[in-house]
């Protein structure tokens, strides 16, 4: 059994990181987004596949969600007080790793050779995969003129109105071999609660992904980044309404509907089960919200057991600790609504 | 008036800063050796000009003489736990420093425009110049084959044995125009009580500049860092013997005979006088160990007005302020012997 996440920053990193909990890290390859990757003081900079490792390392700062828990600001506030104006706020600790990661680059190995590197130092037993060793760049083009992500994002805070995104270099990039070939012997496939257009488009526009996703024998479930009408974290829903979509999840549905068999949508968009269902796609209504670890580990392995009502033959449920559950049963979850359609 | 400082690291910085406070920061120019520059993680790294800048700017760390005081390493210990096993510590504040300096010089500055910038950011005073834009390499020849000058220094904590030293590129090199000018036009010249070999022989191995010293016009004082046989701080002592010199204050005062007026003899050397007075050079005997900032200041004056009686017309001496004097008058020190041959 191997279990792949397609993961952007913290809804991927939450979900990936109950997946390790609930089927064994060691079963679980997480494919992450760089195309928010970007270059400061030198530096590459991997915010997405820092936050996936940081989560699975267990220093993930939960507070920000992004960096690390307990890292200290000296640098950024001399780099302040020297008049550099920085805008990416970058602590003491997480510096270390882009110096890391760019130092190995610069002796020659590929960025998912540092990724594996990295990931090792940190004791992270999961396989953490860069979409592509090649250069993607998302560039979001406003009524404000054109953005390279992070200056959307972090500096004019997602404000500027979206008309298109463009995924740089996709077309020209080589998605990396390791995480086509995890698709194709996958035995489960989970599209995390990422944003759609920022997080995992960009996966997806690279040639061979949505035929890999396409080709592959296991379930590909997409767990919902919308609960009525409004993202989880971040711009999801903006962005909808921005690109002429309906920011609900049905639309998220929708969005992914030509290669998804199921599709986890929350409690509180119940009433939108039936209009998924239709569009051929299984659905598993549950509290997706995942707010602390015992939710994480408690939604993926739903989504794990979800995923084996969706094939011909069961492969045994997840292997979630019990006692992570039971910490979980006193939130009084429901028991959750799993349909096949 | 103006006054010229040759420094390296720590023994220049500390009379610069003297020197600033009693001649007044806004009549001081430092040369400051660059052959001890280093290029790590992508940065470019200036140590001595460093030491300068952060000691006239009040933030330098007095336990350790290098670095900032109060500055954390959370970066440095996280590279560690990656396994890069980083051999020089930088803090988190300075390791700002050299991201900017870099950054300016990516963006197209020279290395002294950084300085003066960086200088200008801190509410540094006094004109701080690398003696020279150009890049030279002090490379350390040893029993145990070439070092860089770093590696030699903090790896090797100066530990093999000598035989040569090669400044790297310093016949190529232009010596900065403004410090060339600065020599030309200066009322006092002083070379700090710095490494002979490692700070201050580099600076001077560029043409141009033993012309302008040997054609300047002020008198030219250098203080010893050399007392009872002994470094003050650092490898001096041990490099003289293995480069086949006589560890005294003596010999260093004959390595910069053709060009000095006058040396700075520690007391506890006084018995050298008559030998350095032979050589032709003046001699002013007086307590040059600088525990405190009040030893800075009364050294620098002390220097100040020994210059002032080796010229034709005495400028006024130092405006050294009373107060800090008299503080440091409760330290007992004693009149100093100043004598002109």
């Amino acid at each position: 059994m191997n279990f792949v996440v397609f993961a952007g920053g913290v809804g991927g990193a939450k979900l990936s990181h109950g997946m390790a909990r609930s089927v064994g890290a060691g079963l679980l390859t997480v494919i992450v987004n760089t195309a928010d990757d970007l270059e400061m003081h030198g530096l590459h900079i991997s915010p997405d596949l820092d936050t996936v490792m940081y989560t699975l390392a267990g220093i993930a700062n939960p507070e920000t969600g992004w960096g690390i828990a307990g890292d200290t600001f000296g640098n950024f506030e001399m780099l302040q007080k020297l008049g550099m104006q920085p805008w990416f706020r970058l602590g003491d600790r997480d510096l270390a790793v882009h110096m890391t990661r760019t130092q190995l680059i610069k002796e020659g190995r590929t960025l998912s050779e540092a990724v594996a590197l990295l990931s090792q130092r940190l004791g992270i037993e999961s396989r953490i995969l860069p979409m592509t060793n090649d250069r993607v760049r998302t560039i979001v083009d406003t009524d404000e003129g054109l953005f390279s992500f992070q200056e959307y994002f972090v500096k004019a805070r997602w404000q500027p109105t979206v008309r298109s995104l463009i995924y740089e270099g996709a077309e020209e990039a080589e998605p990396l071999p390791q995480a086509v070939r995890a698709v194709e012997t996958a035995s489960t496939i989970i599209i995390a609660p990422s944003n759609l257009y920022l997080s995992i488009d960009p996966i997806l526009s690279m040639n061979d992904v949505k035929d890999a996703l396409l080709n592959a024998s296991a379930p590909i479930i997409a767990v919902t980044p919308i609960i009525g009408g409004e993202a989880v974290k971040g711009p999801a829903a903006k962005l909808m309404r921005e690109l002429g979509e309906e920011p609900s999840a049905a639309a998220v549905a929708e969005h992914y509907a030509d290669f998804i068999n199921g599709f986890v949508l929350d409690e509180r968009d119940a009433h939108l089960k039936a209009e998924i269902e239709d569009m051929g796609v299984g659905v598993l209504v549950t509290d997706t919200l995942m707010k602390d670890e015992d939710d994480r580990a408690r939604l993926a392995c739903e989504v794990v057991n979800f995923a084996d009502q969706l094939r011909p033959e069961k492969l045994g449920g997840c292997r979630l600790d019990q006692s992570a559950l039971n910490a979980g049963a006193d939130d009084s979850k429901l028991p959750s609504d799993v349909q096949n359609p």
